[in-house]
C-alpha cells in the first residue's frame, strides 16, 4: 500500500529517498493565514543537521528547504504546501557494496521481502534521510500550534546507561551540547561513554522525552483515535524507535492506584486541575490541560564498524564490516524527528476537535463567522 | 470527531456504552468465504468475562454475541458483519453518584471538558466495558488469520514486582491460571501480592505481552504505517494502557549495537533469517518472519476503595472513596483485548499488503482469478 | 474491501442485508449536544416506507429505529449513534428461486464475480433495502443541519416522460401525491403513465432533484473533494441512480459562457451574491451561498414481469419472468435517500470546514471555548 | 480542510497553484516493479497542452515533467513516486487585476468566502493548471492498468450543439483533428459553431465521453464505495465538469425496464455476458466485465471577453470584459483530464479489491507468495 500519509485534517505526505534527486512533504489542510516561509522550516531541519561534534556523522548535509506552493503573500492559502529539499552530497558508491547483502538491524532484508528488489543506495526510503520530510512538517505544524499557544520542550533522556534525572534537569542546558542534554554534566557523561563505544566499533541507544506545554483540555478522541494512541503510532514510526510511553508508561505497570491516580484540586480561578501527572496529560484518550509527556526509545545505530554476520541475497553467509560515516549514537537527531512527530499529531488533533461540541458548531456558523473575516 | 473506527480494508466500527442498551461492532472489508458463526465470537468474549478468581469483580457479565448480518449460511459474503451485544446486568444506580465529581485516573474529567458532559453511567464510553467490540472483531481477525497461518500467544508478563522470566515460561499454564501467567509460580506470588493491595484498598498495574506466529515476511508499509507503529496505536488506544514496546523496546535504549542487532544466518532451505530477534520480529516496519513481540504496560486499577482526593464538577474539593466491585488489576482481563487488538492490526495489513508488487497484481489479474472460484 | 463506510468527520458505517436479522448504522462523529430520539430517525424511515399507493409494492415493512448507543438523557454525547431496525417481513421463500440465475439490471451476477457467492435472499446486501442505514444516518446529519439554517426541499422532478416544469413547480404538493412530483397535474400524467407501464409488465425510470438551502459560503474543499463531487459519490452510491448533475447540469454542456455564467451584484447589506443560479450553488467545488441543486438519474425498476432471457449460474440460457411485489417506479422512494446521502455530506463538510481559517481556530482555542460550554 | 488527496491504496496527492514555483503530485501505493519513467508521465501532459489549434489557448506551456523518487532502475520501488512540473510562463501582470473583484463563473469569490482571501494569480489553486497533477498521476496508473489489460479511449462527444452519433464513431479520428472528436465532419461542425462563439466573445460547453476497456468483472464495492460513485466523484472533481452519467444515465431515467435492462446470455466458453450494456459497466457498482462507459458534462469556459456584470470585493459593482489568452472551449483539453481520473480510480478499485474473496487470499499466503519473486 502507501503508508506515506498521515493525518485527518493536517495531512502530511512524505516522499524521497537517500540518493535520489530529494525528499520532501505536502502538508495539505494546514489553515490559511499562517504566516510561512521557507526559514520557518530551515529552522527545524538545521536542528536534524549532524553537528560539528565527534558524535555524528560527519557528512555536510546542508539541506535547503524550498517552499513550492501553498504559500501567497507570506501567508499560507489553505491549499496544499509543497517543501523539497535537494539531495546534494550524495555518495552512492559509498554504498554500492550494501546491495548485495543485508544489514543486521536495519530493512535492506524487509524492504527486499515486500518489494521484490529494493533501492539500497543509503537505504533509499527506509533511510534515516527519510525523515527529512517529517521534519519539515512539524516545522509547519509547530508554527501553527504556536499561534494556539501549544509548545514543546524535546530533549535526550538517557544515553544508554546515563539518564538524566529530573531533580538535575535544566531546559537551557538542552541547546548548549550537542547530545541536547538538559544537564551538562550528563552529557560529559554521556559523551565519554559515547567514546567508548566508538572505540569499540560499537553504538548506543537512548530515550528522547518530549514535553508538550500548553495543550488544551479536551483534544483527542475516544477508542481507536485517543490522543496517546495517535501519539504512540507517530512516534513508534520513527525509524529506530523501540518503545513509546505516556507519563509514568511503563513505571505505571508496578505502581498501585494509590500512587498512580492523579487526585484533583481546585485551581485559584475555581477549575479543576491535576495535582500530579502520573498520567502523562491523557486521560481516557483525552488531553487534561496538563503538559503531555512522551518517551521513545531510540536503538542503538545499528551501523556499526565492529565485525557482523550475516547473508548475501544469494544465501551466502560473510561477514561484514560497514565502513563510511555513521552516527555512533541516533537520539540527538531523533529529537526534532520526535518534536515533529508531536506536533503534526497534535495539531491534526486541534482541528479534528473542533466539531466535537454542537454549541461550538452553532457558535461557528450563526455569527456570520465567514464574514469580517478577511484577512 | 470520530475515533471509533480503525483499518484501511479490513475496517472495525464499534458502538456502546457500559450501561446503555448494548454494545457492537461493525467489520466491513473481511474476504468472502470465512466459516464464521457466534461461538466463534462468543469464544474470545469469555475470555474478557470477569473469573471466577477473587481477583477479578464478581460482576456477572453473560456476554452473548447476535450476529446480525453479513454471514450467509456459516460463511461471511463480504459484507458488513455486524456483531450486537446487549446490556443485562447494568446496575445504573450504582453509579449514580459519579455523576457530580470526577474520579481520579478515570476520564470523567476528559469527557466532560470535551463535550460538555457525559454518559456518566459506569463510565459510558470510556468504561472498560467498550473493549467487547473491540474483542468481538478481534475474534473475526483471529479466525481470518488462523486461515493464513497466523496464531497468537498472549499472557500477563506482570503483576506489580512480580515477573515472569524467559526461563520460567511455560505457554500451557496460561489458561489454567486466572492471572494468565505462563508460570504457575509466578501466579502465586502475583495472587499474594493482590491479596496485599486489596487489603490496603489499593490495586496493581502490570505488562501483557503478545507474540504473534506465523507473520509472513513483508508486512507492513515503510514510514507512517509501519507495522510495529500501526501495532502501537491499536495496543495503546486500549483504556489503560500507558507503554508500548515491540523486542526489546526500552531495553534497546540501554544497548549497544553489537547487542542489539540481529545477525543474519541461512536456513536450511537456504532462506535468509534472523539468528536472533531482538528487533522483534519488525525491521523498518515490515515484519521479517521471525516472532512479533510487542508489550503493553497497563496501570493500576483506578477504582480503588481508598480514600482520594478530588473535585466535584462545580468545583468544591471532596474525599471520596469508590464503592462497588472494581478487579483489583486490569490486566488479566486485558490480555484478550491486546490479542484482539494485535489480530486486527495483523489482518488488515495483511490484506493491504496484497498489492505491493506488480507481479503479485499481474498474477491475480491474469489468470482468470475470478472465475473458478465459486464457493 | 470495505465500502461501508463514509464520512470523514461525520463517520457514517452501514450494516444489514434485505432478508438478514436486520439493517443499520452506526453514525460516529455528530457533535455532542444534539437533541436525538428514535422518532427522529423513524420519521425519514417512514418516508422511504412503501405507500399505499398502487405504484408502490404492497409489502409491509414497518421499518422501527432502535436507538442502542450514543444519546444520553435525550442528547448525542459525541460517542457513536449506533440505530438498528430489524427484519420482521421476510418472506425468504418468495426469493429462492432467484439463488439459480441472474437477473437482468440486478447485481446478482457482479456479487457473484466478486465474492463467489451471494446472499441470494431479497438481493442480501445488494437490495434496496440497504437505505435504510443511509436514511437512519440522513435523519441524524438533517437534524443537525437544521440547526445550522440548512434545509431541504426533495422532490420527484420527472417520471418517464412526464417532466415537472419550474413554472409549475408548487413545493406544498410534493407531500400530497404518493409520487412526491411538485405538480398535482403532473402526478396525474405520471400515474397514468405507470398504470400503462404495469399493464404491460414494464417500470419506469425517473429524476430525483434536491434543493438545499442555507449552507453558508466556503463549504467544501478543492481538488478532490470539492462538494459537487461529494454530492455526486453519495448520490451514485444509491443502487439505481445511473447520472448526477448539478446546477443546470448538462444543459450546461449545450450552453455558451454568456447563458451560463452567473453574474454577481450587490445585495442590500453590501455582500456579493449571484443573479442567477446556473452553477447549482457550488463554485469551484465551493458552496457560494446560493441553493444547491442537484438531480439524480434513476433507471427503471430491473424487476419486471415481463419475460426476460438470462442465464442460470451453471451457464444454462433460460427465460425469466419476475414475480412477487415489485414497485413500478423507484423514484417515489428514493425522495428520501437522495436527501438523506445529501445531508449526510453536507453535515460533514459543514464540520470539515470549522478548520480552514487561522482566525477561526484561534478564536476557536483562543477564547477559552471549552469553559462555560456545559450543556 | 484538505481536498487534494484520493485513493486507498492507489494514493494521489497533487500540490501546486497556477503562477507559483509549480505543481506536482506523490503517488504513494504503486505496485513496484513498474517499468517508469518521465518520459511515461510527459506523453500524458502532452496531451493536455495548449495545440497548434486556433481553439485553445496560445499561451506556451511547456510542462516538462520531472521525476523525484519512487523510481531505481528504471523500476518503481513500492515507494512514493513524486512528480514535479515546474512553472515557466507566468505572466503574473496579466491577472493581477482580478485580484480585486470576482470573475462570475470562477472560483474568486468562493475561495476568499472559505480562506479570507486568495491566491488570485491565474486563479491558483483552482486554476485549471491544477489538472497537472491529476494527469501525472493518471499517466502512472494508465501505464499500471496496461500491465492488467486496461485501456482507454476518451473522446469529445459533443461540443455545443454538435455531437457525434454512434454510427459515425471512429476511434482513429480522435488523435487526428484538434477537438478529439471522433468523427471528421462533426469536428469540422463543431469548429465551425467555436468560431462563431469567439466571434461573438463567448465560448462553449460540451461533454466528454470516457470508454474503459478491459476491466474484469468483481471491481468495486458496494454500498458507499460502488465503482460508478467513485468515479462520479473523480470526474466531477474536475474543475468544470456539472454533470456525470454511467451507461445510459439520464437517458435511464426516460426509459422502461425492458429497454434499460441487459439480458444476459452464455459465450462461447460458456461464461454469463450481458447482451447489451445500458448499464455502462457496472451493475450494484460492481464491473460487469463489459466495456465501463461515462460520460461529463463540461460547462462553457467562463472567462470570456464579453462585458459582464460582477462585484468588486469591496462591494462596488463594476462591468468586466476577461481580456488575456482563454479557450473559447474546455472539452478537448479535458479529455486528458477524464482519462486521468478514470485511471487513478480503476486501479486503485483493482488493488483494493485483490483481498475480496479469502480463497484469493489463502492462495497469496498460502503458495509463498514472496519467494521466487525477486525482481
Amino acid at each position: 500500500m502507501a503508508g506515506s500519509k498521515t493525518g485527518t485534517i493536517f495531512q502530511v505526505t512524505t516522499w524521497g529517498e537517500s540518493h535520489g534527486t530529494g525528499l520532501g512533504v505536502t502538508v495539505d489542510g494546514c489553515p490559511a493565514g499562517l504566516s510561512l516561509d521557507a526559514s520557518d522550516i530551515q529552522l527545524y531541519l538545521d536542528r536534524r543537521k549532524p553537528g560539528q561534534s565527534r558524535y555524528a556523522t560527519p557528512r555536510k548535509e546542508d539541506d535547503a528547504a524550498e517552499l513550492l506552493s501553498g504559500v501567497f503573500e507570506g501567508k499560507t492559502t489553505g491549499t496544499p504546501i509543497s517543501v523539497a529539499v535537494y539531495n546534494k552530497n550524495q555518495q552512492s558508491k559509498d554504498y554500492s557494496e550494501i546491495a548485495s547483502y543485508y544489514r543486521p538491524g536495519h530493512a535492506d532484508f524487509t524492504f527486499d521481502e515486500k518489494y521484490g528488489f529494493r533501492d539500497y543506495r543509503g537505504g533509499g526510503r527506509s533511510s534515516g534521510r527519510e525523515t527529512v520530510g517529517r521534519v519539515a512538517a512539524g516545522a509547519i505544524a509547530a508554527k501553527l500550534l504556536t499561534q494556539l499557544g501549544v509548545t514543546f520542550t524535546t530533549f535526550t533522556r538517557s544515553i544508554g546507561p546515563v539518564r538524566v534525572s529530573d531533580d538535575r534537569f535544566c531546559a537551557e542546558e538542552i541547546a548548549k551540547n550537542p547530545l541536547c542534554m538538559p544537564d551538562a554534566e550528563a552529557a560529559e557523561a554521556a559523551a565519554a561513554y559515547l567514546d567508548a563505544c566508538m572505540a569499540d566499533q560499537d553504538s548506543s541507544g537512548g530515550v528522547v522525552e518530549c514535553i508538550i506545554h500548553g495543550v488544551p483540555s479536551g483534544i483527542g478522541d475516544p477508542v481507536f483515535d485517543k490522543l496517546d494512541a495517535a501519539l504512540a503510532k507517530a512516534v513508534m514510526s520513527i525509524g529506530a524507535v523501540k518503545g513509546f510511553e505516556i507519563g509514568d508508561g511503563f513505571a505505571a505497570a508496578k505502581a498501585t492506584g494509590k500512587g498512580n491516580n492523579d487526585p484533583f484540586c481546585r485551581t485559584k480561578d475555581g477549575k479543576p486541575a491535576k495535582m500530579s501527572n502520573h498520567a502523562g496529560g491523557i486521560l481516557g484518550g483525552i488531553s487534561d490541560g496538563s503538559d503531555i509527556i512522551l518517551r521513545a526509545a531510540v536503538k542503538p545505530t545499528p551501523s556499526i564498524s565492529a565485525a557482523q554476520q550475516t547473508v548475501r541475497r544469494d544465501g551466502e553467509e560473510i561477514e561484514i564490516s560497514i565502513r563510511g560515516r555513521h552516527d555512533p549514537v541516533i537520539v540527538p537527531r531523533a529529537v526534532v524527528v520526535v518534536e515533529a512527530m508531536a506536533a503534526i499529531t497534535v495539531a491534526d488533533a486541534m482541528l479534528v476537535n473542533m466539531s466535537a461540541r454542537l454549541d461550538a458548531v452553532k457558535r461557528f456558523y450563526g455569527s456570520d463567522p465567514l464574514s469580517g473575516g478577511r484577512i
